[in-house]
């Protein structure tokens, strides 16, 4: 039956009830075979010229097709240009919505996905998220950069072609600020980082685990929010995403891709979204009790109002399932 | 172009972007024409067999049929029986699911909707809900209760006979916890309810105003998280959705069902969710510093991962647009 499990860094509850698995796989939407390039698809390779001028690009080494680019959101979310600009409006307050929006391309093929690229591709993209994170971070209006990805429409995609996306805010997000004040309270009574500690007893327990290397383990968390929700984490404690060493990168695409490839096998290419949490900006206490990682969300339930009205839970699947299911696809 | 406002309740920022609009109505699903029985609905009128047993049920006035019946849900999300028995398990912390899930049946006939039914009939939905309520705090076991409605199944409803749900808990869920922190900072600074300083501030405006009585006001907030969310408070401060008053249920029905009609005819009878939030059990100060509301969330775009990972939200319908919307329906 079920039980309720508290989430150690944020403190939120989740109801784990396997009795609920028949809800799964609601999300699942038609497929259609993609092919390589689309004629209307600003991202695909030769239609260059119909996205906003590039900001980073990676090309193959001795030659000139591109990998990976980076461009501005044609329909962004918050504009580059202007101040903040605080103001009260009756008893609310406002600000102007100033931040950055950019696409990351993940490839020049319509029907790649990370699942399916070569490591030294993924190792691109990455590097391109780290790049334009240092960079971001010199802008002094913003406090945090998120980066993310929607795959597939019904985790939010607008577009097909695949693509990563960055958000920059001149505020520190909500759901940030609630692991921060976490990792700062098991800080102060144990003076030693939280998550370093859940990476200890997720080796001991091996409950939990999907995949691992040198630099990272790939684990879905005990209290999961949803169905074979996974976390990424460096297992050398680094609280700022900005930092990864250039050795780490190809470790992090390594196991991203191996991680998305079980996924993809297991729940049959599943829609889902992955974001980086790292340390907010000009914040270098963070460095020392907050510790950066991916978590990946498979889009396979619907959320309802109990859920919306509470903020707790219900995850019909046990991360210990999860974990083992994965572990036996056969990659 | 977009603008950042400040829910003052729980203090989370909301984008609000007019240019995203073009991304609306992606969750609405496939409609079928719904006849008043379904042989194989355990809810429809005859089949009173096939559900647990009725914990509570409203007929009509001189007769044997009924309106509105409670029973247990069959899948229940936490089970009723036994003690919560805390512990750690490694590092983490659990506890067993206790909890009570039960069903509303809205009404004996498929087709229904609160927005197609007579207001006397909404008035026993919502008395069913107040007496559920007031019966459940008197188990000492649970913290909170929560009622909710998830309308169609893009809304998380796994059954398409109209209903209602409520949760009791043995924690005060997160959210709520949020709302109330919020509101008893305020209460500390300015010694009055931080909601009724917004029903003032809505009255004042008139900019987000959906629908108005003796007792209710139905408005949109105006750090709306979602296109067309809409929140129903009651005017005179009151903290315990337990407390209301005989005679406030009728006026709340015909706010509820006028509210949900002008949605239905605004976007086409939408997926929506709602959520009623009210004061912990055993927590008598809240009553002072909180006040009950109805949440009401139509389900017209989809969350993505910017959302997932910052737990601020990107609205494209700017508030003041969707209350002059929902007004100039002609009901």
């Amino acid at each position: 039956m079920g039980e309720l499990r508290k989430d150690p860094v944020v403190n939120r509850w989740v109801i784990i009830n396997p009795q609920g698995r028949k809800r799964l796989f609601l999300e699942k939407e038609a497929r259609e075979e993609k092919k390589a390039y689309a004629e209307n698809c600003p991202f695909c390779d030769g239609n260059e010229d119909k996205t906003p001028p590039e900001i980073l690009v990676f090309r193959e080494p001795d030659s000139q097709k591109w990998l990976v680019r980076v461009t501005a959101n044609k329909f962004p979310a918050l504009r580059i240009e202007g101040e903040l600009e605080r103001q009260g409006t009756g008893i609310y307050d406002q600000m102007q919505g100033v931040g950055a929006h950019e696409v990351i391309i993940d490839s020049p093929s319509h029907s790649d996905s990370i699942a399916d690229m070569d490591e030294s591709h993924v190792e691109k993209i990455i590097q391109a998220y780290r790049d334009r994170v240092v960079d971001l971070k010199l802008d002094k209006r913003f406090k945090y950069v998120l980066v993310f990805k929607n795959y597939r429409i019904t985790a939010g995609a607008s577009m097909e072609h695949p693509h990563s996306q960055l958000i920059a805010t001149p505020i520190i997000p909500k759901r940030v600020k609630e692991e921060l004040k976490g990792c700062l309270e098991f800080y102060k009574h144990k003076e030693r980082c939280l998550f370093c500690d859940i990476i200890r007893e997720e080796k001991r327990s091996q409950l939990r685990i999907v995949a691992e290397n040198d630099h990272f383990l790939s684990f879905t968390p005990y209290a999961s929010r949803f169905p074979y929700e996974i976390c990424i984490i460096p297992k050398i404690h680094c609280g700022d995403f900005a930092n990864i060493r250039n050795e780490e990168i190809y470790p992090l695409a390594k196991i991203l891709k191996e991680t998305l490839k079980r996924l993809q096998i297991l729940l049959d290419d599943p829609p889902y979204n992955y974001v980086i949490h790292t340390t907010p900006f000009h914040f270098p206490s963070n460095i020392r009790d907050y510790h950066w990682h991916m978590e990946i969300i498979p889009r396979v339930i619907r959320m309802a109002g109990f859920e919306w009205g509470t903020g707790f839970y219900l995850n019909p699947v046990a991360p210990e399932d999860a974990a083992r299911e994965l572990r036996e696809v056969n990659g």
